[in-house]
C-alpha cells in the first residue's frame, strides 16, 4: 500500500534557529533566566513553528473525530457500541466534558463522523463516514487499504479546511467505544511492548473483562504482527490490521496539520497513537506537536516516549474526548502570551542580574 | 508571643459530607466514573469550601505580597535587592509575567508593599510597609514578635477585604529579593531537613553563591533553631527568627482566607512556607488550600508534603509573583465549569456501564 503524492510530501522541521531566535527574546524579558520553564519552550516552539515573532493561539479548536470498532464484540468496554452515536448526540448539543472545556478555553468544536456505526443526523455534524465501524481485528483486518487511504484523506482534509479558515492551533480527540483496545494494539505493535503493559483500563473495566481485553491484543498481535519484536511493522500495515478510522483520520490530520505548520495539541491515549503512527510516516511532525496530558491509560507513557514527547498536564484524566488538549490549550496560550506582552528589562527599567 | 483572640478563632475543617455529595453529582455526569480525574476533586473541593452546589471562581485574583530582606547583605542573590522594588513598578505598570498570565487568567492583580526597603509611590499599590526590610537574620531575629503580628494583621486585613468585596479564588504570589533565603530556613525549620537538601538556586545563582546560601541557611538553624531536628519550633518564632514580612503577611491571608471560606491557590516556594506555617499552627487551612504548581526550588516539595498537597502543574517554573498560581486558577474554573455545565446520562440520554 502506497499513499498519495500529496499525503507524501515532505514536512518540513521545525526550524531549531526560530526556537533560539524566540529564545534570546524570553532572556530580555522581565524574569531570571529560565525562570518560566516549560512556559518559555512552548512559546519557543510556537514561533518556530508559525516563523513569526507576533506568535498567535487565538484561533483554536478541537477536532473530534468519532468511529465504532468491530472489536467491541468480544466484549472489551465497560460501555455498549451505542454509547458513539449517544455521545457524539452529547457533543452537538453541548453538553459533554469537551463543550464545557472548550467553552472555558475559547476554542470551537468540530465532531466528523468518520465511521459510526449509525445513521447521525445534526446539522452540526460532518459527515465524512468510511465505512460503519471497523472489523473485529481479533480475527481479520480491521481495514482494507482502500478504507484506511480514505480515513487518512478525511483528516487530511479537515485539517487543510482548518488550515484555511485561519485556525492557528488546534486539539485533537476522539470518540469511539473499544478504540483504547485499538490503540493498545496500535502501541503493541509500534513499541513491541507486551499487551499487558500497554492496555489498559479504558472506560473502567476491571477482573475478568479486563483480563479479556488483554487477552485480545494478544491474539491480535500473534495474527498480524507475529514477528513485530524484531522488524516493527510499517504504519500503515498497522493501520489496516488492528486501526480505527478515527485514529486512521487524526494520523492524516496530524500529516496535513504539519505540512501546513498548524501546532497540533494531542489529547490522550488514542490521539497520541494516531501521532505515534504519523511521527513513524514522517518523524518531523514531532516538532508541530504538543503533548496536552499524560492520560492514566497506561500504553500512553510508551507512545510519548516513542514520538519523544513530554505532557503538559498530569490530572488523573482518562477521558479522551480531546479533553486534555483543550485544558492544554490554555497553558499554552499564557506562553505565548507572555512571549508578546512582557517589558524588557530595558523597558521596564529593572536591574539585571549582578 | 501570642496572637489575638480574632485571628486564634479556629477555623473549621472543609465538610466530607459536601466532598461526598459534590461527588455524587460528578458520578451522573456523562462520563466514565472519574474519568476526569483530578479536575473531579478539584470541584468536589469548591463545593464544599463554598457549601454551594452552584459553584463558582468566576471572581478572581492575585495578591502579591512585597518585601525586602536584610539576608541579602550576605550575597545570597543573583539580582541586587532594588530590583524588588523595580519589579514591584513592573508590577503596577502590567509589565511583569503576573500581570500578562493574571490577564489571560481573567484575575484582577492586588499589590501589596509589607516591607519594601524603599518609597514606592503609585495610585494602585497598597502601602502596608511594617518596617523597611527585614533584619539579617544570620546574625539577629529577622523580626520582631510586634513586626510579625503586624505583618500577619496585613495578610487577615487584605483577605478580609477580598472576601467583603466578593471574591471566589484568590491566589497568591510574592516578590522579594532574597525570600528562597529565607523560605529554605523556614523550611528547614519547620520539617528538621538539612540546608542542603532545602536550599535551591533562586534566581538562578551557581558556584560560590549557591554554596554561600547554604551556609547562611545552616547558620541561621545553628543561631535560632539549634534543637530543630528533636522538636519542631514554633511557627511564629519560626517567622520572628527567620521569616520575611510578605511571608508572614501570607500567612495571616491563608488563615484568615480560610476563616472566610475562601480558596486560596499556592504559588511555589514561598507562598507555600507561609501557607506550611499557617497549616502548622492551623492543621483545617489545609481543605482551603490548592498548590498550583510544583517550583523548581527543591524544598518546595518538603513543604508539599508537610502540608498535604498535590501540586497541580508541573512545568519547570521558578519565578514566584503568584506565576504558578495563577496559571492554575485556569484549570481549577474548568472543573468547576464542569460541574455546573455538563450533562447527564439521563438529560443527555446516554446509556450507562454495562
Amino acid at each position: 500500500m502506497t499513499i498519495s503524492m500529496r499525503e507524501s510530501e515532505r514536512i518540513a522541521a521545525v526550524d531549531e534557529a526560530w526556537i533560539s531566535r524566540a529564545q534570546a527574546h524570553l532572556d530580555v524579558l522581565t524574569k531570571p533566566l529560565g525562570s518560566l520553564g516549560r512556559l518559555e519552550e512552548l512559546a519557543a516552539r510556537v514561533v518556530a513553528i508559525q516563523q513569526s515573532t507576533s506568535p498567535s493561539v487565538d484561533r483554536k479548536a478541537v477536532f473530534i473525530f468519532a468511529a465504532d470498532h468491530g472489536v467491541t464484540a468480544e466484549g472489551v468496554s465497560a460501555y455498549p457500541s451505542a454509547v458513539t452515536e449517544q455521545m457524539v448526540l452529547n457533543f452537538l448539543r453541548g453538553g459533554a466534558a469537551i463543550n464545557v472545556l472548550a467553552r472555558a478555553a475559547g476554542a470551537e468544536v468540530h465532531v466528523i463522523d468518520v465511521g459510526v456505526d449509525a445513521q447521525v443526523e445534526h446539522p452540526g455534524f460532518k459527515s465524512r463516514k468510511v465505512r460503519r465501524g471497523t472489523r473485529n481485528f481479533l480475527y481479520e483486518p480491521a481495514l482494507s487499504s482502500e478504507e484506511v487511504r480514505s480515513a487518512l484523506g478525511v483528516g487530511a482534509e479537515i485539517a487543510e479546511e482548518a488550515h484555511a479558515c485561519g485556525l492557528q492551533i488546534v486539539a485533537l480527540g476522539e470518540m469511539g467505544i473499544g478504540n483504547t483496545t485499538a490503540a493498545s494494539a496500535i502501541t503493541a505493535a509500534l513499541t513491541g511492548q507486551s499487551a499487558a503493559l500497554v492496555t489498559g483500563v479504558g472506560t473502567g473495566i476491571t477482573g475478568a473483562t479486563f483480563d479479556r481485553k488483554k487477552s485480545v491484543v494478544d491474539g491480535a498481535m500473534a495474527l498480524h504482527f507475529p514477528d513485530r519484536a524484531g522488524l516493527s511493522p510499517a504504519p500503515l500495515e498497522v493501520l489496516r490490521c488492528v486501526g480505527g478510522l478515527e485514529i486512521a483520520a487524526m494520523c492524516g490530520f496530524v500529516l496535513a496539520a504539519a505540512r501546513h505548520r498548524m501546532a497540533v495539541v494531542l489529547d490522550g491515549f488514542i490521539a497520541t497513537s494516531a501521532a505515534a503512527l504519523a511521527f513513524s510516516m514522517e518523524p518531523a511532525v514531532r516538532g508541530y506537536l504538543f503533548a496536552g496530558h499524560l492520560s492514566q491509560e497506561r500504553g500512553h507513557r510508551y507512545l510519548l516516549e516513542l514520538i519523544g514527547l513530554r505532557p503538559l498536564l498530569d490530572l488523573a484524566m482518562r477521558l479522551g474526548e480531546g479533553s486534555g488538549a483543550v485544558l492544554a490549550l490554555g497553558i499554552i496560550e499564557s506562553a505565548v502570551r507572555v512571549y508578546n506582552e512582557m517589558a524588557t528589562f530595558d523597558s521596564a527599567g529593572v536591574s539585571k542580574a549582578l
